[in-house]
């Protein structure tokens, strides 16, 4: 099979044997991929693929089952599907944990199943499981035209909350307002002054992928039990903390990722993704935000797309 | 009625008028007080009582209600009771809003039943409620011969979880371990290598009244996914955080208090003591730790062993 390698920094279509499904994994013949910023910090050699995982790129895949391994209960072959992968999407086959996979929301097509699974895992996870959004609350997406800040915008207006966004031009902000968010700042500008202005109680959730730059100010603009879930490090891992705001507050800071996790635990995610999240897909309350489609072979210039922070929302390669 | 006022930091007994219970408040006639470290601070004004409660220290009690205000349905005139208190506890009378109210248990006389409350309050919330604590976890108790960290020991046990203590003498690890810890480490020492030692992958839950001074290693010796629940600032509010490392282990920062919370938060916590922790001291599986008792006209004395850090357990003032 075709597939992307990393050779010295460059990406590379070259060929690999199709891999085999293991006992409790399914074999995907891929229709689409998409690209995460992991993938640009994997190809720079700063976020080694966990033990066990494939070393192509690639976290997440629509296509359709081509073989099961032993012991698979969950799916069969030439069930149409999403995965959400530890690796190996960029390519024609992949393999995959049955529980990671599950199937594609009626009357979505290929790319559009693709560019779902990794961003609405993560919002899923971070913002109701970790964080524990309710209805009611409020929620700041920093660098909110992302896939990530997209599908949270959305998910915010889905179950009843408020959304504000950071992002870095007029177009983006203006992108997320009309996707829902109720209003947004520009990076570079007054940010928290702006976020104090929007909700001057404090917001009660901030998903954040700055980190130590941006630090104390999230804690600052966070309300009382207000929760701040650090997803990245864009603005460098060092903080100075204080802690005796953090407990006046009654404030958590959590640390998240999702690649590193059990198969348990993504399935788990998947399979509240499947219940509650998709049949909005479905009845068409939420759409996939698809910013530009490549062909496999040219993964090259869809990473430069997203190093430029031009996107807004999803960057996805067709395969085959 | 007599009680305690802070006059130019010193603590004398003085006549105030006896409270009168409000809508959905009780008064209770006080047995017993206890002291905690809350209150040596408030006596040296770092810690000013929060709006609406009493200027009085003591922020739990034990005790018969003499009288219910308007709007109480939960409890009744007669009811011997404990109370966790937002202040007002160094009084022959104080009032209370219901919901922080629960019957003393069964066989416990008033020294006790005035010893347990703010501790097992404490323990519930930030253990079972805030950190999310599971039976088989292993959980470590800074300053774990204090009166929180008796009961945390015994909460961990019954539970079916372990514990490990740091305190600043050897009695005081013996007197831990002797309750069920299952080690210690003495303050000063070479603790956080012991706690690696004795939990070589990790510790789930550290509950730590010392803040910035063992921030960073804390979160050294903590696990994946592991919660650090800070709800002191003996060691200094500053810390350097390293959010690399919270988001590779996926660990949260958990800042608490419980005075300051809500009347329905307080008394959510009571009804799962009432519930889950009460039955525990009627079936004699839970004892309360009491290091001395003083009278009400001695809390100057009381105040001074705790402030030496002589205490292991609880400290509690007679009344009447």
């Amino acid at each position: 099979m075709k597939a992307i390698e990393i050779i010295q920094k460059e990406l590379k279509l070259v060929d690999f044997p199709i891999p085999e499904p293991g006992p409790g994994e399914v074999l995907i013949k891929v229709k689409a991929t998409a690209i995460n910023r992991a993938d640009l910090m994997q190809k720079n050699g700063l976020y080694p693929p966990p033990p066990g995982a494939s070393q192509i790129m690639g976290l997440e895949c629509s296509g359709v089952i081509e073989k099961i391994g032993s012991n698979v209960s969950l799916r069969r072959e030439g069930e149409e599907v999403c995965a959400l992968l530890s690796g190996g999407g960029y390519a024609e086959y992949v393999t995959c944990p049955e529980e990671q996979v599950i199937p594609v929301p009626k009357g979505l097509d290929w790319i559009s199943s693709a560019s779902i699974p990794e961003v609405y895992a993560t919002c899923w996870l971070n913002l109701f499981m970790e964080a524990n959004l309710k209805a009611g609350e409020k929620v700041v997406f920093h660098a909110g035209a992302s896939g990530i800040g997209t599908a949270g915008i959305q998910l915010c207006s889905n179950f009843g909350c408020e959304s504000f966004v950071t992002a870095g031009s007029q177009e983006k902000i203006d992108f997320c307002t009309n996707l829902g968010a109720s209003g947004g700042s520009i990076r570079g500008g007054k940010i928290f002054d702006d976020i104090d202005e929007w909700s001057p109680d404090g917001v009660n959730i901030i998903l954040d992928p700055v980190g130590g730059k941006y630090l104390e100010d999230n804690l600052k603009v966070l309300a009382l039990e207000g929760r701040l879930v650090i997803i990245g490090l864009m603005g460098g891992a060092k903080a100075d903390l204080n802690l005796g705001h953090l407990m006046i507050k009654r404030q958590k800071i959590i640390g998240s990722t999702i690649r590193a996790r059990s198969i348990a635990a993504k399935g788990f995610v998947m399979k509240e993704l499947e219940n509650k999240v998709w049949p909005l897909f479905d009845k068409g309350h939420l759409k996939p935000i698809i910013h530009a489609v490549f062909d496999l072979e040219e993964t090259e210039k869809a990473h430069q797309l997203i190093e430029e922070n031009k996107n807004i929302g999803k960057v996805v390669l067709k395969v085959g």
